[in-house]
């Protein structure tokens, strides 16, 4: 049985927020990062500046030798790069919830993914000791390296396939996009009365942090889940001049609803 | 001018989560309940016991030089009990974010709204200080006190008459019970696929905690952000099968879309 020598040098394709957070973990624990490779140059360089190597937008630039080349681009993309990322050796990996492994398939020997599930913004860090990495190869010793990568930067890394992965992205969409999208239309009616948007901050953390003790099911609380009839049509009185926004409130509370009273 | 005498003791009405979490709060400070009533007499005792005070369900029994009369009921049973307290000089103050300081008036010459910005269940006990209380009254006398009191158990204490409070509480549904209705949602996908929920808790965190720094508008992210329509696609294909959750998923992300690209 070969010995499986680890990940020590990587080319990071990408230069958004996802290749940011990543290259840095990896120069933290030791790791080189070989070059940067962006379709924009200057993105390019700077993320290579921040990683103390070269950035490139030309694909024959990239390091023939690396043990790792890190596609970290929209979801959209990565087939379309990975097809021509044909003459390296390293493992190929992506770094998509949505993207299934298949998509690295086309003339490579060892591929996987590299997905770590948390929303990268470039406001907000996030401590990514605390970001679980979800990974899959197409062969275990490639797998085993990519874990092993992961177990270094994060606390958190777990097996996962290809449609697994899916409904894990398709889950983040929802409690992450689309609670985001709530705060929004919560902070637009706040705003129109003049009331501080910060006022729902606590209600907001303690909502996220009850689910450390309590399954959701477990934690709803309100209206719908009273069935209090009274108290929603004051609500859908309220949201008389915002029709999309009243469909959206009867589309959730009535599924509160036949969740809990039918 | 008359000097402004401070709440000293309590009544309270009510034995639910509310009820408890501002009584233990007010004995903190020093000040006594000096009853509890509910309709139902072993919760009325056990809270009293909690306060070291007497428990009833007798409305006659309660205390009749109070100070302060605090319903912390459900909100559609608040009018009922007001209008039953009628033998009291003290304050009289209920705590619902849906129902109008007007439900108070009959026969009453101080009253007002003191209402805690936070959902209280018994498994989770949040930090009071760190709870807005929104507060209002019939007159200046009456809301300084109800203001003086709360400032001394919280440190955001806010004047917000009854239509604003009615909009806070719409939003706090809104980001509250929607949102968990979506981690809801997002559980019994993952559960569904043997995968821990719980890889979704830094996630769900992270997209509370950005508030602080971001407003939500500008945290969106997602397909339905990036009007990813490849990805939407797959994920309505995903839910094929869950006719109700692709309706709210396709309500939710055409908002989205409209919102940012139309």
């Amino acid at each position: 049985m070969a010995l499986i020598s680890n990940i020590e040098n990587i080319s990071i394709i990408g230069s958004g927020n996802v290749a940011e957070a990543l290259g840095l973990a990896f120069t933290d624990i030791g790791v080189k990062i070989n070059d940067v490779y962006s379709q924009n140059l200057d993105n390019a360089k700077n993320l290579g500046k921040l990683l103390s190597c070269s950035g490139t937008n030309n694909i024959s630039d990239i390091n023939k030798n690396s043990h790792l080349y890190l596609i970290a681009i929209s979801d959209s993309h990565v087939q379309f790069i990975a097809n021509q990322l044909t003459d390296f050796n390293g493992i190929i990996a992506h770094t998509s919830g949505s993207q299934p492994l298949s998509v690295l398939s086309s003339n490579k020997l060892n591929y996987g993914v590299f997905y770590p599930l948390q929303t990268f913004t470039k406001a907000n860090k996030p401590d990514i000791k605390k970001v679980p990495i979800c990974i899959e190869a197409n062969n275990k010793s490639t797998f085993d390296k990519l874990y092993f990568l992961a177990s270094q930067i994060s606390n958190t890394v777990v097996d996962i396939n290809s449609y697994q992965r899916l409904k894990l992205h398709l889950s983040a969409v929802i409690v992450n996009n689309f609670s985001n999208l709530l705060y929004s239309v919560a902070h637009d009616l706040l705003t129109e009365q003049n009331i501080d948007f910060s006022l729902l901050l606590p209600l907001i953390n303690e909502t996220a942090s009850k689910l450390n003790t309590t399954k959701p099911a477990e934690a709803q609380t309100g209206p719908a889940r009273r069935n209090d009839r009274s108290t929603i049509k004051t609500h859908n009185e309220l949201l008389e001049n915002y029709p999309e926004l009243k469909e959206i409130y009867n589309m959730l509370t009535n599924h509160i609803i036949r969740k809990y009273h039918e």
